[in-house]
């Protein structure tokens, strides 16, 4: 029978992996402790032999790193085909190289979204509300005397520039539109069947939109021409007193700039779930008072959590069954 | 030439004052330091002398305290007629005796319901995601290490229940509407022109409106009846790992119930932006890992204040121009 394997954690969904792989698959459960392991065993004789296709989770680097091209050359000798990325950014794969080798790479586009755009509107409000900054207050018993309201601003006819209407993207523009916030967007090209009060400025407008945010929202995948999209230059073109808020990875954003603009106030306020190098966190972070916070939470509910898994476990059976996962990724379409 | 006391913060809408009041009424500002001298200057030949009316903000107490029957005595004697108060809450004034002695008595309602409304739903998000416990995590040096996905929930899909179904609580629920979540409210009256998604629970049905709840948010004023209304009782007719969210005011609830259900963990989390005895926070909350505390900030924003402050002004005017201002509270119907 088919082998597939389990290659990170699987933890809400062990009833539907079974429902959807029964009969279908043979499953094995990565379970080395190490690169080395992993790579021996998808040797001739080894345990993960003859594998075809798997299911990936992040958490799986903890112990075999990220799948570069020595974890993918041993996954294309022993057989592979597709690999059922759990998770809406797939950085931690050389995907390029995977196309090389034969191997097709599908994500979760669609399960992520709800609540990720959540975390984004939480860092959103907390940003322009002062929130954070309010509950450390309180709790260090001087009640909201750090407050003052000027600093702070209602969402509510404030407008909100998004950085890539994705999935992510449009379900905040969804949730902002019930206050309403003014929504307007940049994609590299204008987004089909999106609500006429998404708003969509092209390459050649960028500047026009930085220049009218209040909020610059960041939801764009990081890939080689994504690393600093949000440069100096960007940041020094949004309006004075602007908001970042970054839910997608942080090295989207050069971060050394970003901290330059908050030292001199061109940006009041910064939301953040996401940076450069998790799980460490850039402790000149912690000294600006208008900086929420987050420790990569965009996804972290068991709700989310087990869609996620179940979408990916999909893909993988519809590869097994027609072909072909309906998440295939767009270095693949 | 009619004369009227600005009475406690005007901060935002110096221009609007002026504006509205030119020409109609002589604006005295209020500048007792004590209670004493308010109440001297009110008698013949006192400063306030023959003010017909007033704009009173909570921040007056901090001098010459909450409106209570000796404050309205010395009003009722120079001639006050309307006492234009800027918030929704009036429980710093005694309204029955205003009623008594004929001074009638506005508000500010809508004014209020969008910022507090968004403060709701920030300690909506931040309980049931655990956010608030994620961001003291990462500024502990610990990531997430403390969180544990099983713990946190989507808002999507999930049973909100609203106790009290006015302005404040009927724009949380087209807030919430957008994941979507379930919206169940109770109200002393069905209310009328409200989306059918509203789901009625009358005080029949009030057992069952609590037993489907995943979360209770409270948007009740408070009045005698009211003190204590969420209790023991109501507290444990809520399913287990329920979150309670409050924005109204401290007393509502029953605090050392709610401490006690924190404690045994039939709720799994609170949020809070009022407290019973504020600005004191009983520092017993700060143990519960899973409380999000604001110092109430419900409508802390530059925005919203402009917006209250102008509505409040907007109802003295029509008080001296048409004899009626438009907010006049329900005490007075």
């Amino acid at each position: 029978m088919t082998r597939v394997m389990i290659c990170g954690d699987l933890v809400w969904a062990h009833k539907e992996c079974e429902e959807l792989l029964n009969g279908i698959a043979e499953v094995v459960r990565m379970d080395s402790s190490d690169r080395a392991d992993f790579l021996t065993s998808l040797q001739p004789g080894g345990k993960y032999e003859g594998i075809t296709g798997l299911y990936r989770h992040n958490v799986s680097t903890d112990r075999i790193g990220v799948f570069d091209k020595e974890i993918i050359d041993g996954l294309a000798a022993t057989g592979v085909k597709w690999i059922a990325h759990n998770g809406a950014g797939y950085d931690q794969i050389d995907v390029l190289y995977c196309k090389e080798k034969g191997i097709f790479v599908s994500n979760t586009p669609g399960a992520v979204d709800d609540a990720t755009a959540t975390t984004a509107l939480y860092l959103l409000i907390s940003a322009l509300r002062c929130f954070s900054r309010a509950e450390r207050s309180v709790r260090a018993g001087a009640w909201k005397t750090t407050h003052s309201a000027g600093e702070a601003h209602d969402l509510t006819g404030h407008t909100i520039a998004i950085l890539g209407l994705g999935g992510i993207g449009l379900r905040l523009a969804e949730f902002v539109h019930a206050f309403p916030m003014r929504v307007i967007y940049h994609n590299r090209h204008k987004v089909a069947h999106v609500p006429d009060w998404c708003e969509y400025y092209g390459a050649d407008r960028l500047d026009e939109m930085l220049a009218e945010a209040d909020v610059l929202s960041v939801h764009v995948p990081l890939r080689d021409d994504t690393v600093h999209l949000v440069d100096e230059a960007m940041i020094r073109k949004l309006k004075p007193g602007a908001v970042i808020v970054n839910t997608a990875r942080g090295k989207v954003i050069d971060e050394a700039a970003m901290i330059r603009a908050l030292e001199d106030g061109h940006l009041s306020a910064v939301g953040l779930d996401v940076y450069p190098d998790e799980p460490q966190v850039n402790p000149r972070l912690f000294d600006f008072k208008n900086a929420t916070l987050l420790p990569h939470m965009g996804t972290e509910t068991c709700d989310s959590q087990k869609k996620m898994e179940i979408r990916a476990l999909s893909n993988l059976r519809d590869y097994l069954t027609k072909g072909k996962g309906s998440d295939i990724i767009p270095e693949f379409r």
